[in-house]
């Protein structure tokens, strides 16, 4: 493999999302004194509406939107569906921007910094260039660029998304390594002509988690334990 | 002002496009058995097709296109101008990506590098994002993300190029900071409601220059006079 640039899938694979977005929501809820809200479930019913609403894009059915909106719109539903009250505007903008304080896992900063040596390493990510920014900056990423669905202006698994990646960095899909935990995701990749590494998270989805738990045959290329050991693969 | 994010101009402002240019091809052209060629004269004439093959985007004559593929119609101009001849298609590619490898002046990796610990930096600059990360990559800029022509898919100045980099960031024009040797690119930062910091660059143009000596006054917020004084100015 002649690799240049390493592209990497972000929620699951660089963030543990749900534990980030429930313990900064209960946080939150708890200052603002609102009780009774399993917070943990609450994160994984927002992100239970994530494809449903990205979904409104790909089909056609709706134009390109930021994923900030359609958070947004979802946190809307859920809070309506929750029955909490007295939130204001400044309030919502705040728990609808916890997807831009997201935790890495623990492997994942010394990785990138390892793979930055020697690679470009930007995400390809559905969210948005603020929330990857902002994210980024708080976690320490040490992102080359910020690539993705609002630069390529299409949701993974759609082709543009991953082509269009490639082709703003003027490389061959075939030099470029998508990095993720989702099987789809690479195997959406590899379609396209990239090179696939699969990193398990085996808790992204909490302790009795059933999916992603192994690569899959005949899409990846290369099946890591972690970044650390991404970057070692790759002789960094 | 409440700064949020610095976004800079790159030709000029950051790198020294007329010295990069004109030593790198000099050298590629001693390799090659090259002779006869003034190159910085040929640099400055690559330039001065610059703004024209824009304009034909920006007019709306042309469709988006990258600057890599502005770059190389150009060039392919000025090969043919100047009687070059012999060169393989492997060669002109590697002359077009000249604009990849340009040094950068002498304060701006302490600048950028002070300036990351505080705010959001990036550029804003006509070149495509492979450009921008290629030439990052090379010259330790420390960007936290790519903005500019690709991602805006407008050329500077048209307005489209400042508010949809703010708008991609989530920040509103009045917390964004646009830095640039150039009074006409803080112009028109400015009128889309930008602050604005003006560098000196007096030699871009070679020792004779006369353009852009000074900022211009009603345009400029913040006059300094390179990027280590835009960090002290700016508490970093």
């Amino acid at each position: 493999m002649d690799i240049r640039a390493c592209l990497f899938d972000v929620f699951g694979t660089v963030v543990d999302w749900r534990t980030s977005v429930s313990r900064d929501l209960a946080a939150f809820a708890r200052e603002k004194r609102i009780s009774g809200i399993d917070w943990l479930e609450f994160a994984v019913e927002w992100r239970k509406l994530y494809q449903p609403s990205m979904e409104e894009v790909r089909s056609g059915r709706r134009p390109f939107t930021i994923l900030d909106v359609l958070h947004r719109e979802s946190l809307d539903k859920l809070v309506a569906r929750y029955g909490i009250n007295g939130l204001s505007e400044a309030d919502l903008d705040h728990m609808n921007r916890v997807w831009h304080r997201l935790e890495p896992w623990p492997d994942v900063i010394e990785g990138l910094r390892r793979l930055k040596a020697k690679f470009i390493i930007a995400p390809c990510s559905n969210g948005n260039i603020a929330l990857m920014v902002n994210l980024a900056k708080r976690a320490g990423l040490p992102w080359d660029c910020i690539l993705g669905a609002e630069t390529a202006r299409a949701y993974k698994p759609t082709p543009d998304a991953y082509r269009i990646s490639c082709r703003q960095l003027a490389l061959e899909p075939a030099s470029v390594l998508m990095v993720a935990a989702h099987n789809n995701d690479l195997r959406a990749a590899k379609a396209q002509g990239m090179r696939t590494a699969f990193v398990p998270r085996p808790t992204e989805h909490g302790a009795g988690q059933t999916t992603d738990l192994a690569p899959e045959p005949g899409t990846v290329d290369l099946p890591v334990k972690d970044f650390r050991e991404l970057a070692a693969k790759l002789g960094c």
